[in-house]
């Protein structure tokens, strides 16, 4: 597809933050309530957590359909909808379903638009913190509470000054931890438990790396976004592109990026 | 010492508050901010959380001083500071300074007053989320944002039902971390990351576990003072105080705390 005129640019984001804003409403009306907490399915069978992100999905569908009737949709939890004009919106209204569960504020909706070479612009939302880290562009700011502030990886010259971030020590296979732990070893701090929040310190430049595995493409698309867009750096873990899912590495700057690349790449490529 | 009056118990709960704002500004003033990414130490040879550490606690000290010149002071940054009253203040501007310097809202400012039978009224203060955890002398209450709601632990039926959260997964020392392991195989969910952030959740109902090991006092005892005016139950992994620091499990309920002591208490009583 062509080049994207700036009034377009305008629109998508436009429509991205109108999508979360529906979203939020939906998930915080879910998020720790004694409904959640029991964990009661009801008659349709659905947990709390699902029932939030489907009804935040189908509300967000709504709104594309009226306002990007053209564009294909990719969502968590309705699958594909094909589109006309090159560009796809990828869903995931809760990002981070156990830190929901669990009450913590490390979940987040992701959101974002991609063309055939991969995520152009996106989001990820934290409504109970209130904090929206947005990039693509040509831009990347944080939005909370009326104020909006420019997001800037940070630079950091070597691993053992690093922080580093992942969801759970688990990591994925026991290949894929083995080989996380190798690294985990060279790096100043190790942190688990932040789900997608994790991508966005990485953009606001307060760690370096975030390494994952076993994501599906709307776990990690508005987080590519995000994180380009502040100067990051996401790939694989052999330094391909990451926006189909699988194994990802997130990295403030090329130092960084290279040396954690030099470990991870050891293990054998993912049969996809 | 004797009964505490309803007029004093108000008092400590204000001066408590008090002393919460005024370490906020300052904790606030550091997080997130490019000096304390850097980490550069100043010519005192201060990093930058250490030195909101000690600002916050001056600031606390000084109102203390002001407001309750008869009580004790136990701190993290600054030692004990005798008193005649039979009251100590157990201060912690920042526990959880992993979590700071990593930009996760995480941390906490723990603040609690105590006799010599442990601690009567304490609180988690998260300011970047905006978040005040506070309990003692018969109420509890989460106070966010003009918003006053009750706390209350949720109760879980089994083990296999209950999340349970730590702060890294190691634990404490290998033994320690080899009997966590067990505990955290007979759960639904383990989870991470969230410092003294965990035990506010498990006041609030949203996980029913919280295990650490290798605790001070001054890391434990607002929580115990917040965990049980919420209904839950604080004990080391022997079902004895914790206050004392060390080993603690925190649990909803009595059911999933003897569930959780019937496996912990498996390792050897600590050395103190």
């Amino acid at each position: 597809m062509g080049e994207i005129s700036e009034s377009e640019q305008e629109n998508l984001v436009s429509v991205a933050c109108q999508a979360a804003d529906l979203a939020r409403d939906i998930t915080l009306s879910y998020f720790r309530q004694p409904s959640l907490i029991a964990e009661n399915k009801d008659e349709s069978g659905y947990d709390p957590v699902t029932l939030a992100d489907k009804q935040a999905e189908l509300a967000i569908r709504t709104l594309l359909k009226d306002k990007r009737p053209n564009d294909a949709i990719l969502g968590e939890e309705y699958g594909e909808t094909p589109g006309t004009s090159g560009l796809t919106w990828v869903l995931d209204p809760i990002d981070g379903t156990r830190g929901f569960v669990s009450g913590t504020p490390t979940w987040g909706t992701l959101i974002s638009v991609r063309d055939a070479d991969g995520p152009l612009m996106g989001l990820i939302d934290q409504p109970y913190i209130g904090e929206r880290f947005l990039g693509g562009f040509g831009f990347s700011e944080l939005r909370r509470g009326g104020q909006v502030s420019a997001l800037s990886v940070r630079p950091t010259a070597a691993l053992n000054k690093a922080i580093l971030l992942s969801t759970f020590p688990e990591i994925g296979t026991s290949t894929e931890r083995e080989i996380f732990e190798k690294l985990s070893n060279e790096v100043q701090l190790t942190r688990y438990g932040m789900d997608c929040y994790g991508y966005a310190l990485l953009a606001a430049g307060t760690v370096d790396l975030v390494v994952e595995a076993g994501l599906n493409a709307y776990d990690i698309q508005a987080p590519i976004a995000v994180i380009q867009a502040a100067g990051g750096i996401v790939t694989d873990w052999h330094g391909n592109p990451a926006h189909e899912g699988g194994r990802a590495l997130a990295a403030s700057c090329t130092a960084i990026h290279r040396a954690a690349l030099e470990v991870l790449s050891k293990i054998e490529p993912a049969q996809n």
